[in-house]
């Protein structure tokens, strides 16, 4: 059987209305559409400014016919990462992920992830706009 | 009774030696000494080169005498890192956090932080440099 060809690259300015439409179907898949605040006109001064915020890789699929789609793109993409960020200097990769997302935290740790709040009771915590705005007076 | 007097600044090149200190210090409370690789030459390229990895603001303590130390210094930096921010155009403020250092917790809780591994089930994911180099094929 074929497999599906996937190709990963860097994003480019004009990918920005595709991220935003990954990012909440992602989000409405975690149960949190209503936390995407972001626009595409923020996410291209983020990402494409002249001191990036970001930075960010596409997977791009021509699947095969019959081929189910998806399968490895995950993995695919998180060793590209993995690549981008040691030729950059980093000496770690972290990513956070809701426990019941059992297909991520098993694709994670069998790519030889740790699980930090399991392991260590690392919590994750947010101050929301309006709590740094009392927080800083405005 | 007087009090302290904290000044609060963008930290300098020069202040990488104390930072890392600083950090030292936190890893050895927090029990993960082991785990800090970083070393000053590192924490200089990455935050005062051309296009910074991180910013740091610092603290600096004039203790009044008698004055116990370290009183409130925490939820000063925090309000001057909203600030800082907020100016940036930042919508959201994360930190991790120890789930037994309750006095983090208590602090970060009584400022308007939400416990998102609580609330939403967030976990925190480590990949390594040897399981990057696996991943990288390198």
């Amino acid at each position: 059987m074929a497999m599906a060809s996937v190709r990963i690259r860097q994003a480019e300015e004009g990918d920005c209305g595709n991220i935003l439409k990954l990012i909440r179907e992602l989000a409405e898949y975690e149960k949190l559409a209503d936390q995407v605040k972001i626009s595409e006109e923020a996410l291209r001064a983020d990402g494409f400014g002249e001191n990036p915020f970001y930075c960010c890789l596409v997977a791009e699929l021509l699947p095969a016919p019959g081929e189910p789609q998806g399968q490895g793109i995950g993995s695919k993409i998180i060793k590209k990462v993995a690549e981008v960020a040691l030729e950059r200097g980093c000496s770690q990769l972290r990513l956070t992920v809701l426990d019941w997302n059992k297909g991520a935290v098993d694709l994670y740790k069998a790519l030889g992830a740790r699980d930090l709040t399991e392991a260590e009771g690392w919590h994750s915590f947010r101050f929301e706009e309006e709590a740094m705005r009392e927080l800083a007076g405005k």
